[in-house]
């Protein structure tokens, strides 16, 4: 007579007993679960210790709007800070509010959450393009090097919800969010002191709801790497404005002078440009992932040309595609879902490709403010955010 | 003076020389790429080989919508099928369509991609609360036991755009999805001969845009486990529509006869029951997951409960939570995004316990067609589909 336990859990949902094995999988291996698997793996670099601190994200193999957590690329200026555990740690917001407040990781958990889907970029992401397109550079391959750009959901809480607790009065201009990293930059003048990364926000930014205070990423709560207790996340801005590791919220009325700011994150002519711009807004920008950008040859045939665009402004609208180097231009198809603003979409074009001949692939990217992604990159002497479109020549035989 | 390359990639982007590590991290190890982690561990099971069969999923600690992939839950009926190599994996599309398709994973990809978020729940879930409503069984955990259901982003192609190659007339009304995992189920008739598990799937949910064809999930390719090469998804219906492995599509003027369906997936009061019911579309449902069902005592003041909630037929449209066992109700904060369909939602209440004493917490989802979580479940000789109200019983100290 059965028991009670096997009258109540049917066999396939036993977690308790052996299990048999389909004899064609006995005896093989591999890293997923034992199974064999199209694991992909991120560039790093370690630190002395041997951990990991620098991720870049193998774009040209994702599949999907998700970058796994893993795979999320991660870059910071100083050494990875001191892990703060999370009962342990504090946010200070103070300066030019009605309210200071102190806020533990409870606390901030209880204003209203927020899941944010977004691309983050880094500014210097694809740097090495701006030589290449002046004949100065090798060719980069962003197969091999991998990309410092990738996409994830965040949860947290919206800024605007601490502020608004704080209490924000028309003197209340800007965010000074700082880091718990702390350093000196290679390049910083000599005798400059140690001190915590950190960036001015404009309030305009600050409020908007989906510039959250993230303390979980992709389901799960923050790695060390991603800015673990809580990071600040702005999407749609470039990566340096997402202050990992978070412990302060100055509010100014006026911007703060961030070394970060006109040292290093600005668009100008060279580090005395009297007219520098500050980097914000990421551009409209699209790239081809498949064929990935190692490939030279393809086979007549139909081919699908696929790839990633994305908008710091709005949502992407278009993406062209060429195969004969921007002679002629075809719509791609851009994949559901696309109402995510801050997130990449998928596009994909079906090339059939039945002469032999050279050509050269390109994708255009449009966003819904009319910006169009351009065929010249914005030079500047920082070689940063570079959102051109590249040519990617292939040989069909 | 620097060579080339230093002066092209600035210190913090370079991924070729050591780099320093903050003092205080010294010989500190961890568990994710060497750090310190919050990691999750799934409840697992292995088969005679070692390899993993059976995952279910930690929700009570999830933070987010998405469920990392290797804490996706997953179960099958028959042994795990043999790996099959994606350049080997065929698609046979036949029956009562226009043009038999046989689509090798290249040419499956050539139809437009589509990216669906969905939740995902075992008809078996939670099916030991049955027994405990009617005090026949001890009170689940769904903390410690985990739970067969989970959230993921999927990647793939409508199955609407391939049927639609193949050419429907009216005669076709089912498609019979057939997965490479054969066996005999333990409660078959003696004599049941090994057949592949298989569903017939209506051609109005079949013709849904968001039931896809999917080929990755949460960003990378699908992995073994979870159906690979190419897996049927049915978002808003019971797992058990979303056949792994799959090799075929068998367009059918009528209901095929598959055992899953009048034999296991259904509602009714004994294996005889004349009015069987199949279990398609998934209950409107909301889990407490913070405090956890483990928590029995929890101290004066402020609390967050929070949870998730999810319908098959609708998006959630509110949340209410109880703290007296079901006399009074209070409207929970559904956070953002709410915009995906078939995603869960995330859900807050704030709750002030300011008086000692004992408290039955408990949650209700309502989704837009009206659809209101059951105090009472719906009993069924199989047990399927549980998603009543659960009351958690706490102590105030």
């Amino acid at each position: 007579m059965a028991t009670r336990q096997d009258d109540v859990i049917p066999d396939f949902l036993r977690m308790d007993e052996s299990i048999g094995s389909d004899p064609a999988n006995a005896n093989k291996t591999g890293n997923w679960h034992g199974w064999p698997t199209k694991d992909l793996d991120p560039v790093t670099l370690m630190d002395d210790e041997g951990r990991t601190v620098r991720i870049r994200t193998p774009v040209m193999d994702l599949e999907g709007l998700i970058t796994p957590t893993d795979l999320h690329y991660t870059v910071q200026h100083f050494a990875v800070p001191p892990v703060v555990p999370t009962d342990q740690w504090e946010l200070k917001v103070h300066g030019q509010v009605k309210t200071e407040l102190t806020l533990n990781f409870d606390q901030l958990r209880r204003f209203p959450g927020r899941t944010v889907r977004t691309v983050m970029e880094c500014s210097g992401s694809d740097a090495t393009f701006f030589e290449y397109f002046k004949d100065e550079g090798p060719k980069p391959s962003r197969t091999q090097e991998c990309m410092i750009l990738s996409a994830s959901e965040w949860t947290g809480v919206p800024l605007a919800a601490v502020l608004h607790a704080a209490g924000l009065d028309d003197k209340s201009l800007y965010v000074r969010a700082i880091g718990n990293d702390e350093g000196v930059p290679a390049t910083a003048a000599e005798g400059t002191k140690p001190f915590y990364y950190d960036k001015g926000l404009p309030m305009q930014k600050a409020l908007h709801p989906d510039t959250i205070l993230a303390y979980a990423q992709n389901g799960t709560l923050l790695e060390h790497l991603h800015g673990a207790p809580v990071r600040l996340l702005v999407p749609g801005w470039s990566g340096n404005w997402s202050v990992k590791w978070i412990t302060d919220l100055e509010i100014m009325d006026h911007m703060p002078e961030c070394w970060y700011h006109y040292e290093f994150y600005y668009y100008g002519n060279s580090v005395d440009d009297p007219n520098k711009e500050l980097i914000t807004t990421l551009g409209v920008k699209s790239i081809v992932t498949q064929p990935n950008d190692d490939v030279e040859n393809m086979t007549k045939g139909v081919h699908m040309i696929r790839g990633y665009a994305w908008s710091g402004a709005g949502a992407i609208s278009e993406v062209d595609v060429s195969t004969d180097g921007g002679e002629t231009w075809h719509s791609a198809h851009i994949e559901a879902p696309r109402h995510d603003q801050f997130m990449w979409v998928r596009w994909s074009y079906q090339w059939n490709a039945d002469k032999a001949g050279k050509y050269t692939i390109m994708s255009r990217a449009t966003d819904d403010v009319g910006r169009v992604q351009s065929r010249e990159p914005r030079y500047n002497n920082m070689r940063k955010n570079f959102s051109a479109i590249v040519g990617y020549p292939v040989t069909v035989k």
